[in-house]
């Protein structure tokens, strides 16, 4: 028994009445693109047909409860198309999707943006409009749903058991991240995945022919899809090639042939409409050919209005027959159920702090090996968080010991292996962030965020729960040289909104970063790693502040007894180099104080007054970071006699990281240098 | 006649000799590795037989003078195999790379960096290490190879004829950028690309068949490549490879079946051997397995010493019979040669400054409007200005009227259509600017920086002469929502090194941008240009400061009569509204200076006074900016007292862009307010 076994809850509809249905949609998009005057009206006209056929006879959901854990997700991939998921949403009994919602299209509050966008209302699954992202999302959730039916599916129960539907478009098919994803989703036989490629020959800048003439269909058979190429405008064709694509073990890519802008007798198949408001005169026409009256706008006609019941009753009767499934499934397997409903909620287990280690002072141990022991001392009472590297697993040292591998044969394997293909990593966590029940997380060298950093930016703007582990964070990489060391990339970071950015110290405040990334669930945390050893201190011998003090962001680290002269402040494998200036100045007799600022984010968000108890005040103070100084005058100020920062303006070098530090002035000796200039004006 | 006519020069080795030639490459690369104790010994390994048959018997190149601008290119895409390329160098005789380089793998200061970087030594095409990139590089190199052969070869002078060769790894098959520049490639019938794919099925993590299974060849005869799928080590395989890949009208790639770390009996085909010494045991193994004497290092015989001379001859053979035959183009082409001449030497023409346009005042014009005209006063006095847009052209406005488009059929166009492939547009003007000879643009929204940013920061990183148009650099940017609405993108290139960041404040500012764009030649500009109309201010008229001065990055626009007792600070649209503030508050009997800040790179290479006057000192200071304000304590320090930002410290929101400002604060009424706080204390 599971979900799919629940009888199709069939649409009964008329022909006649699907063609109107299908028609209101193109109405409603292209009167909501004329009412804001600008918006896409081609894609959700020259698709209507394809989306209510795979809306109306095959996707699982409920408009009562839209976050039905087990329903079929649908990407609209293509996000630019928005209006034809708000029509979709609109006329399938989404509450929250009001006539008033439609015609307040693209208006400030509305939840019906420009492209849609997560959290804005129920059953707007991701995010979507930078191409390509939400094809790799796609790929993510379908990933999930995997290893949660490995995880939790018991004999008789397949609790978890739906499909990941998506529209995509030709930019989604251009993009690099959308091969990356799908070569990665034909190696995992993610058979559940079935996509609706909206072969429309026709983007913002023309036609195809211009830049896009690669066979698309064999590309994809080269990466082991089912691949079909049809009529999209035509029903039953999209329903035969649905049908077909759910029995084939591969995912499934179905060329839908369309006319962009369907319904607009002088704009249809061109350019003119992917992007444009068609203005009245156009629109008088596009109603007459569609066969809706004159001079109406947002007009949903009364035989399309019946039809919401339908699809409301449908859902319930989806949601009822799983909840009994689900109720027999507490009832037999009530520890696993306990454990399922617990993931969905994104709740983490009680007690599991107590989980975290803590590290031995004294020993030399490089920040991302703290990280390992910190993953692999949660990851058995947290079993849920999942994820893996774009092929650095080994430099990454993300691997969870004895957590197998996710494979196509082994779906409930904890450990994933994205190969060199960050972007689509980066696409694939959020994926499976949005689609819930586990905590992703994704591995990679500090630098090579630059590739995937639009996926990146949605999870801050969706606000999803994903881990970067990033190790590499500076020049200290060494050897590589500048290419593979990142010097821009933690500021770069930083300005983005709700993006929480961590660089630890030592090994103990990398637990804390841990403890911040999985209990802060409201957007994604980086942990920025070093490859070198960094001193674990000795906070308590040497009486110095507590890591679990990195949790505020900031906290002083040390304060010499007599009152400090400068204040040096620093973030990751550089805290030990300030600290050891700092004993260095003490043992001249100045007063020093070393601050730690492991994450800006958490720091800011503290009181003005805890922040300035930290930082003090009038004295001069020192950042000392390997890494762009852009950013640092909010702590440093912007007066040189007053505040200084020891960075790296530069790109980096190949050689031994300690010759690099040694010459871009990263010493205790420097430091301590610069920390008297400062004291002596 | 073309410099493909003149006859190969063959180096004459028997087999013998090349055998020990080849184990030569594999010695030196893996005794560099053991020295420097870090780097790749597994690709120069398994390619060095492809790699040197490609060198010996095709590759047309001049060691005495590797600028030779019709020779060949070679891009090592796979550029952790770093030591291949090292070797080559030192065995086919650029002078240069000396025996004391191969020695100083690594180290600091040494022309052998971990990865090859552009400038380090002659021979080294490109800066190469993040995978795919030079992929991509290889692709631009051949576009600018068809455009500029279109642009100069007459009637039995084929000018520029060249081939551009690259060794790609599996790494760079799966990064997406490449999906992308291959499928252009494919599009665009480059058939003078032919790429080596080291096909070892080893990455850093392991088997490719952990993540990397795709038919691959099938892959790329979807992009309409010739694909040859050979055994990589078998010399005469290769030979035969190449010269069909020569006489196949489309891209070619031959896939090389290798045994990674080649030589080494334990670990050759493993992953241990992809990026580690293997330790003296190993070495001495090596050494007897490859004929090399015992206890000896970076040891090169004399037969192989000995064939040095003959590429050497080769060189200049070549050298010699294009010399006459670009002595004869010159005589009967002279004012193409003079053309040529200037553009391989990068300069522009003299007096072409006087096409630079001067902007009514008064009229309202979006900066990408004024883009448009200042490209297309340009273009026709500068014919290598070309490049294109990632499918938003007519959003971009970079279309050089009557400059027609780059196509297979036509390759003098000077509009390219790169698709919506922003990575491989990034990656393939960086190939343009490496390959010489043409000054390449690339446009996209400014928010999709992100796309292409491991592209832009090898442009920054190796100093190349690209031109980046930004349109829609901000909220302004409306309807399309925060997906499409750059916030972080100018704080995350302006901590970018050598990244040049222009945001012009009005037309006249434009004009400036593109002034300092086409002249500053060691790296990369970016202009980020507004969608929504901004005022042309009356400079003449109102007693503004000139445009001009934006060349200095910053400068005083207006100063009131009355001594200034806030300064605010502003760039690109907001300018305007930092003016409209001004004059409200000198109605209001206040004293005000405005700076136009539109580069902060260029404002900080200007001396200390220079800033100081343009700032003032102890007056409260005000920037505005439609952009996270992060950085911007630079300018106004980080006392609230003496200085604010108003910026967007948020992500953005779906609505028409004169909402969205009135909502974030960014109005000339909000400005004058706040400044009227800090005026006030």
């Amino acid at each position: 028994m599971s979900s799919q076994n629940i009888p199709h809850q069939t649409i009964s509809i008329d022909a006649a009445t699907e063609q109107t249905f299908v028609n209101t949609i193109r109405m409603l998009s292209i009167d909501a693109v004329e009412q804001a005057k600008s918006g896409h009206p081609g894609l959700p006209m020259g698709m209507a047909q394809a989306a209510f056929t795979l809306w109306s006879r095959f996707l699982r959901f409920n408009p009562q409860n839209p976050s039905w854990f087990d329903r079929d997700r649908f990407v609209l991939s293509a996000g630019h198309g928005s209006m034809l998921l708000y029509s979709l949403l609109h006329l399938t009994g989404f509450a929250d999707m009001t006539m008033e919602q439609l015609k307040s299209f693209r208006q400030w509050g509305s939840k019906t943006a420009g492209h849609p966008e997560f959290r804005h209302a129920p059953g707007i699954e991701t995010t979507t409009g930078p191409l390509g992202q939400g094809f790799a999302n796609g790929v993510g959730m379908a990933m999930a749903e995997r290893w949660l039916a490995s995880h939790f599916n018991r004999p008789d129960f397949n609790i978890i058991d739906h499909y990941t539907y998506a529209i995509v478009s030709d930019g989604d098919m251009m993009e690099g991240i959308s091969s990356e994803a799908a070569s990665l989703a034909g190696h995992l036989k993610l058979g559940k995945l079935i996509y609706l490629y909206d072969n429309n020959h026709v983007t913002i800048d023309g036609y195809t022919s211009l830049a896009y003439t690669e066979d698309w269909a064999k590309r994809f058979e080269a990466y082991d899809w089912h691949v079909q190429s049809i009529d999209g405008m035509d029903g039953d064709a999209v329903q035969a090639a649905i049908a077909a694509a759910q029995n084939d073990p591969r995912p499934s890519l179905i060329g839908c042939k369309t006319i962009i802008g369907y319904g607009s007798p002088t704009y249809e198949g061109t350019p003119h409409i992917h992007s444009d408001a068609v203005g009245e005169e156009e629109l008088a026409r596009v109603r007459k050919k569609l066969g809706f009256p004159a001079d109406t706008r947002f007009y949903v006609p009364d035989e399309v209005k019946a039809v919401r019941q339908q699809f409301i009753d449908a859902g319930q009767a989806y949601q009822s027959a799983y909840d009994a499934l689900l109720a027999a499934y507490a009832q037999q397997h009530p520890e696993a159920a306990a454990e399922l409903q617990r993931a969905v909620a994104g709740e983490l287990p009680t007690g599991w702090q107590d989980a975290l280690p803590t590290f031995e002072a004294g020993k030399e141990m490089a920040t991302r090996n703290a990280g390992s022991s910190v993953i692999n001392a949660v990851a058995p009472v947290i079993p849920n968080l999942i994820g893996g590297s774009a092929d650095l697993a080994a430099s990454n040292k993300n691997t969870i010991k004895d957590g197998g591998d996710f494979q196509a044969g082994s779906y409930g394997g904890r450990n994933f292996h994205f190969g060199v293909r960050e972007h689509a990593m980066g696409g694939i966590v959020n994926g499976m962030a949005y689609h819930g029940g586990v905590i992703p997380f994704g591995a990679t060298f500090f630098v090579f965020t630059d590739y995937m950093r639009p996926s990146m930016r949605l999870a801050a703007l969706s606000g999803l729960h994903v881990i970067y582990i990033f190790t590499h964070d500076s020049v200290g990489v060494g050897e590589d040289g500048p290419t593979h060391q990142p010097v821009e990339q933690l500021a770069s970071l930083r300005a983005m909104p709700n993006m929480t950015v961590f660089r630890p110290g030592d090994a103990n405040e990398t637990t804390e970063a841990w403890r911040t990334a999985l209990t802060h669930t409201s957007g994604p945390t980086l942990m920025a790693l070093s490859r070198q050893n960094v001193p674990t201190f000795d906070r308590a011998g040497e009486g110095l502040g507590a890591a679990a003090e990195a949790a505020k962001g900031g906290y002083v680290l040390y304060q010499s007894e007599k009152a400090a002269q400068v204040v040096l402040i620093a973030s990751g494998s550089e805290l030990g180099i300030a600290y050891e200036a700092a004993k260095a100045l003490v043992a001249e007799g100045l007063g020093v104080r070393v601050v730690s600022l492991p994450c800006w984010k958490l720091f800011e968000q503290q009181s003005a007054e805890y922040r300035a108890q930290v930082l003090l005040t009038g004295v001069p103070r020192l950042a000392v970071e390997a890494a762009s100084p852009f950013g640092w005058e909010r702590w440093v100020g912007n007066d040189p006699a007053q505040g200084d920062v020891i960075g790296v303006d530069r790109f980096g070098a190949s050689a031994p990281y300690k010759r690099i530090y040694q010459e871009l002035g990263l010493t205790a000796e420097n430091v301590a240098a610069r920390a008297k200039a400062l004291i002596n004006g």
